[in-house]
C-alpha cells in the first residue's frame, strides 16, 4: 500500500489525516477566527514534511484521527481576530511551521520552538495543518512573516521549516565559522538544506556523507565540495586526512538514526561541535569513555524561526536561493499522488513537492487569475 | 593490598610509580634542565587526585612504570632554561596539571589542555609528576602561576587543578548564570569544588545530588541550598517541583559513572546545559528519541586552566577560600600513608591530603628555615 | 520654587503632569480597556525617578502637558482585555517601565526598550503614567511581570527600572565577570544599583567614583570595596595602582555628563568595557587618537528588562535585597512633598521615594483591608 | 619633496628610515639570534602600508632614526635560535605585523597586539622592520605563519596586515551576520579588504561610502553592493532608505578622521555595531544626548592576527583571494620609487605595492634559482 493510498484509506475509515480539508470540513462560511489573535490564511502553496510521512506511519501518537497534515505555507491573510493590528486581509505572508504565543518565557527568549503558551509545533500536529484551502492561525502576529511583493511562493515556501531547521539547528547551533571543516551526515532535504545554509559562514569544506551516490550528486550542485560513500568508504579517515588528523570542525546529524549520530561524535575533532538536525526514535550510545577528554558539545534542538527574517532577506537579495528544492509540483486536489512521490523520493528523485492552490503567485508582479497546477 | 601497600610493593618491583622520588632518581646534583624553556621547581606542597588512584589500579595504561606520580603542585623555581626570560630562582609558582606549549593552535586559542605541542596534562602521566623534591617543569613560562606572597600554600594549592576544572569544565562549560538553578550530581571533591566556583554566578539555587548523606551534609557546608540523597529520594521529581516543572538549567555531571550522566540528561530543563566533568571508563546511553526536540547542550572537556589567575585573584580578594578542601596534611616521607588515607575517604573523610616538603610556606610573610609535617 | 511646588502649580496651569490622576481624569467607572491587549491596574506602589525631575524642568519635550508622570510600580489586575488570556482580575504585577509590544523585531529580539510597535518607554511619557490611582497597560501580557505572594511590594517596586537598567546596561552591557575590577563613576541611585548587582558576578573588586563623600559612605553599605572621591583625588592612579598598571576591566557610567564619561575611557584598561548608563544632554569628547589601538568597547542603552523575571528569583531566594533603596515613603495624596523629597536628595539622603496606594501588600499573606501611609 | 625623496634624503642625514637594510647594516655573516626564541627571516616579498608613509611624515614620534621600516612580508627562515623547535631552515614563512611574547596575560588571551611581553607591533617601529634582505624575528614561533607550498608569496602577503585587521577590527569586531547591512565609510586599502572580508559572512548589502569615484568602482569590484560619494549624496539617508528607516547593522569606520567615524555613529542604526578601524590623529565628538538611548556598541582596536591561519586556509581553498591588492611590484632596490608611488595612490590608483627580493616563490612549485624583478 502506498502512501498515498494510505491516505486514500483514511478517507474512507478512521486513520486518515488526509481525508478533510479544513475549509470542507467547515464549510465555505465556516472560517470562523476563534481567538482575537488568530488569523485565517487561505493557503497558496503548501509542501510535505517528513515528518507528514512519519505521522502517517501512526509514529507521532498524539496526531488525532482525521487531522489536516501540513505545517508550511505561504498563503494570504483573507481574516483577522480583534486584536490584531499589524495584519490586515489581503497580506501574503509565509505560515512558519513554528507558533509563538509570544508571551512564554521561551518566546520572549527567542526560543519559540520550546513555547509553553500554546504555540511551538502544533500545525497538522496538535491542530489542524496547511494543505488545505484555508487554515486558521493562532497568534498569528507572531507567527507569521509577511513576504515582499518580488518573492514568489516558491522562493520562500522553504523558509517554513527546512531552510531555518538546518541553519538553526545545524549551521548556528554547530557554531560553522569561515574556514571550518563542515561533514553533514545525511544528504536528504534536511542535509541538503544544512549544505546550503553553511554556505552563508564561508567554511573552507563542505563534506557530505550519504549511502546514496544520487543523493551525493545531488549534494555536490548543492554546494558540498567533498562527497563520502560511508557504505564503501571510510568517512572518518577521509575526514582526518583532509584535516592533518584533527577531525571535523563541526559535524552535523542529519539523519535520524543512532550511526549516524555515533558517526557524528567520531568525525568530530578535539574542542568541536557536534549539531544534531535528526529526529530520533531511538537511543543512540554515546561514548564518553573517549569523548569525556575531547571537549566537544554536543547539541539537540527543534527549529525556533528566529531566523526567517535574516534569510527572507538573502533571498530578497539574491544570497540564497532555495528553489531547487522544489523538484514536483501538484495541485491541491492531487495530494494523495504528491505523498506518493514525496515517499518514493529514492525512485522520483523528489526533494519537495509544491501543493498549489488556485492562486500561487509566481512572481509576475500580480496575483494570477486562475493558475493551473504545473505537471 | 590497600593503595599505600600497592605503591609499597613498587618500591621493590616494577609496577612501582610512587617508588622514586624525582631527586632520588637523579642525585642530589641532577636537577638538569633538559630543555631551554624548562624550569626546575622544588616542590613545596603537592596533593593526591583521585586520578592517581585510577593510576594505581592500571586504568591509565599509558603511564610506564616507576613514573613519579603527581600533578598538582606549589613549589619554588631553583633552575631555569636558557630561554626562560620571566621566571627567576625564588619565585614561588603553582604548577598546574596542565602544560602549555604556548605555540600550537589549541594553545593559541586557550585550550591548552588540548595541547598538541607536547603540553596538556603530562605531569605524573607522560613525564614523572609532582609528588617529589623537586621536578622538571617543561614550558615553565606558560605552564606555571606566580603566587602572591600573601598567600600560603594551601590557598592556592587547589588551582593546580579541581578548581578550575570545577569552574571551566563545570560552571563556565554550563554556562551558570545569575538566578539559574543547576544541579550537582556527585558531591566528591570535584562535585564540592563545582558547588564553590558556581556560587561565583550567583545562581538561584544549587542542588547537590548523592548517594552518600555524609557527603551531602558537606556539599551543604560547601553552599548547596538543596540536597537530595538519589538512593532513597527521586531526583528528578524534586528538582521538577523546584523548578515548575521545568527541571535544571544547568546539570553537572561530578561522578564518572554512565547512570549519573543519564541523570543529567532527565534533570535538564529544555533549552538547558549537562556539563559532563567526570572521568568516565564506559559509554552512556543518549535518549535522542526525547533529548532531539529538547534544545540541550552537552559539553565534556579537560581543563584549560585559563581562569586560574582569575580564580587566584578571587583568593587574593578574599572572594574564594578553598582551604576547607585540605583535610589532612603529610610529610612527603609519609605519601604511602597519605595514599591510604585518601584512598579510605569514605572512612576518613578526605577531601585533598596534602603534602609537604620541608619548606612548605605557611602565609607568615617569610620561607620558614625548617617546617615539620604537621599531624 | 521647589519641585513640589513646580508640581502643584502645575494643577492649576496646563503645564501640569502631577495635576490629575488617571482615575481623577476618568470618574470611578471610567477604566475602559482601549485595547484588546490592554489591563487596567490598581497602581499599589510607585516611586519617582530622576527622569521624572527632567520631565518636570521640561528637559523631555515629547512629554504633553497633564501627562500623569511615574513608569514604575507594583499594582492588581482589576480588568484585562478581551485579548489576554495570561492575567486575570487579582494578579499582583510589577509594571515595568518598558512596555513591549511582543511582535516587532527589536521585540522579538528581547530588546524591548527599542520597540518599534508602540511600546518601550511610554508611561509617564507618551501616555500617561503609573503614579495614580489606576493606570492602563498596553500590552499588557508582554509588559508586566506576576509577583510571587511571599514578595513585598517594597522588595520588588525597583525591579521596575533601576535595577533592571543597573544589570542590563551597566554590568551585562559591560560585561563584568568573576575577577574583575569594576570602577563605577557616579554613587547616586543608579550607580548604587550598579553595585548592587554587579556582585552578582563576584568582581575581585568594586570602585565607587563621586565628589561626595556622603554618596561615597553609602556605596560603601551597598558593597563597593573602594571608593575615591575625585573631587580631590586622582581616580585614574588609584585605579591604575589596583590593577598592575592596566586600568578597570569595566568602567560603567552612572552620571549623565561629559566629564564623567571621558573619566571612565580613561579608566578602562586595554581591551575593557566602558558601560554608560548615564542618560546624557550634551556630547562627549571621545579621545579617538588614544583610543583607536586599546580594543575598547563602549556600549549605551536604555533598559530592556529582559533580566526582570532573573532579578524577581534572586529577591526570592534571598540573593539579592533592593529593599535599602526605599528611604522614604507617602502616600499618593502627598506626591507633591514626596517630589520635593526626592528633588532635593543632597540634604534628605533620599534613594527612592515609595508613594503608596490605600492598598499596599506589606507580607503579610494577604491583602491588608486599608493600610496607611508610613511616616 | 615626494615620499621617496624624503626617503632618499634619509639616506644622507640622520632622519632616513630606508637608508639601511638590516642585512647592510650587519654585513653578510652578520645575522645572529639574538635570543634563543628568534628567528632569521630572508625576505622575499615584502609590502609598504599607510602607516609606514605617517612614520615618514614624523607622526609616529617613538621610531628611531636609522630603523628599517616594514611590518609585512613572506620569507624563509635561514636560521633559528636554540629554544626554537617548531621551526626549521628553509620554511617558507609569512612574517606578520604583530609579534607575540606567548606568555603575558594579553597573548595568552589570544590579544596579541596588547602584548605587554615585548611583542605586539614592533616591526618597523621598535625594532628593524622588514623592507629589508634579511629580518630578525623575536618570539619566533609565535609570530609566523607557515606558509602552504601551493600559495604563492602575493597570494598570502596581505595577511602581514591589512586583511586580518579588517577582519577582525572591522568584520569580528563589528559583529557583522549574515543578512545585515553593513556601511563601510573609506574605500582605500583597508576600506577594500573589509569589503573582501565582510563578504565571508553574507550580509544582505554592503555599502561602500567615499570621497572619490574611482576608489567606489574599485569598491564596487571588490564585491561593495552599493555605492555611496559622501561628498554630493546623503549617506545616511540612503542607507535609511535601503534599511527601512533603520540604519545600517553594522558601520565600519576605515579613514581614521573625526568626521567618518561620527558619520558612522549617525549611520548605524538602533541596537547596532560601529567598528573603528581607522588610525586617529584626533579626538572626535561622540553625540551621546541621541545615542545614550540608541543601544550602540562601539569598537576600536589593533590587530591581533588570531585569524591568520583561518584566513591562510580560506586563501587556500580558493573562498578569498588578495591578490587584486597588488597593484604594483619593484625590486627591493627600487624601495623609494615604490614609496613614492604607493604615496601618489590618487594618481597612480595603487593599492599595495610588492617589494620583491631574488627568491621570490611564484607558485611553480619550486623555488626559482634566480628570479628577476618584475616589471
Amino acid at each position: 500500500m502506498t502512501f498515498g493510498e494510505r491516505a486514500k484509506g483514511g478517507l474512507e475509515n478512521e486513520s486518515a489525516h488526509l481525508s478533510r480539508s479544513w475549509a470542507e470540513g467547515l464549510g465555505d462560511e465556516g472560517r470562523p477566527v476563534v481567538e482575537p489573535s488568530d488569523a485565517i490564511v487561505r493557503i497558496d502553496s503548501s509542501t510535505i514534511c517528513g515528518t507528514d510521512l512519519h505521522i502517517l506511519k501512526g509514529d507521532v501518537p498524539e496526531v488525532q484521527q482525521g487531522t489536516v497534515l501540513g505545517h508550511e505555507a505561504v498563503g494570504t491573510v483573507v481574516e483577522t481576530g480583534a486584536a490584531v493590528t499589524t495584519l490586515t486581509e489581503g497580506d501574503r505572508v509565509l505560515v512558519s511551521c513554528i507558533t509563538s504565543c509570544g508571551r512564554c518565557r521561551f518566546c520572549k527568549e527567542g526560543h519559540y520552538g520550546l513555547c509553553t503558551g500554546g504555540g511551538g509545533w502544533i500545525f497538522g500536529h496538535l491542530i489542524d495543518g496547511l494543505q488545505a484551502e484555508y487554515a486558521r492561525v493562532p497568534f498569528a502576529e507572531t507567527s507569521v512573516y509577511k513576504v515582499p511583493e518580488t518573492l514568489t511562493d516558491e522562493q520562500v515556501l522553504f523558509l517554513a521549516d527546512i531552510l531555518p531547521t538546518a541553519y538553526e539547528v545545524g549551521v548556528l547551533n554547530g557554531k560553522v565559522d569561515a574556514g571550518d571543516t563542515v561533514a553533514i551526515v545525511g544528504a536528504g532535504p534536511i542535509g541538503l538544506a544544512t549544505v546550503m545554509t553553511a554556505k552563508l559562514c564561508t567554511p573552507a569544506r563542505l563534506v557530505a556523507i550519504d549511502l546514496a551516490d544520487s543523493r551525493l550528486e545531488r549534494a555536490q550542485e548543492f554546494g558540498a565540495d567533498v562527497t563520502i560513500n560511508n557504505g564503501r568508504e571510510d568517512a572518518v579517515a577521509i575526514v582526518n586526512e583532509l584535516t592533518h588528523g584533527l577531525g571535523a570542525d563541526v559535524a552535523v546529524e542529519a539523519v535520524g538514526v543512532p550511526e549516524t549520530f555515533e558517526l557524528c561524535t567520531e568525525l568530530v575533532r578535539p574542542g568541536g561541535h557536534v549539531a544534531n538536525v535528526g529526529v530520533h526514535g531511538h537511543p543512540a550510545t554515546l561514548h564518553l569513555e573517549t569523548l569525556w577528554i575531547k571537549d566537544v558539545t554536543i547539541t539537540t534542538g527543534l527549529v525556533d524561526t528566529f531566523t526567517t527574517p535574516r534569510l527572507m532577506e538573502l533571498i530578497a537579495e539574491g544570497r540564497l536561493d532555495p528553489t531547487p528544492f522544489a523538484t514536483h509540483r501538484f495541485a491541491l486536489g492531487d495530494t494523495l499522488e504528491a505523498y506518493d512521490t514525496f515517499a518514493a523520493a529514492a525512485e522520483t528523485d523528489a526533494l519537495k513537492v509544491v501543493l498549489e492552490g488556485e492562486q500561487v503567485y509566481r512572481g509576475d508582479g500580480r496575483l494570477p487569475e486562475l493558475a493551473a497546477a504545473p505537471a
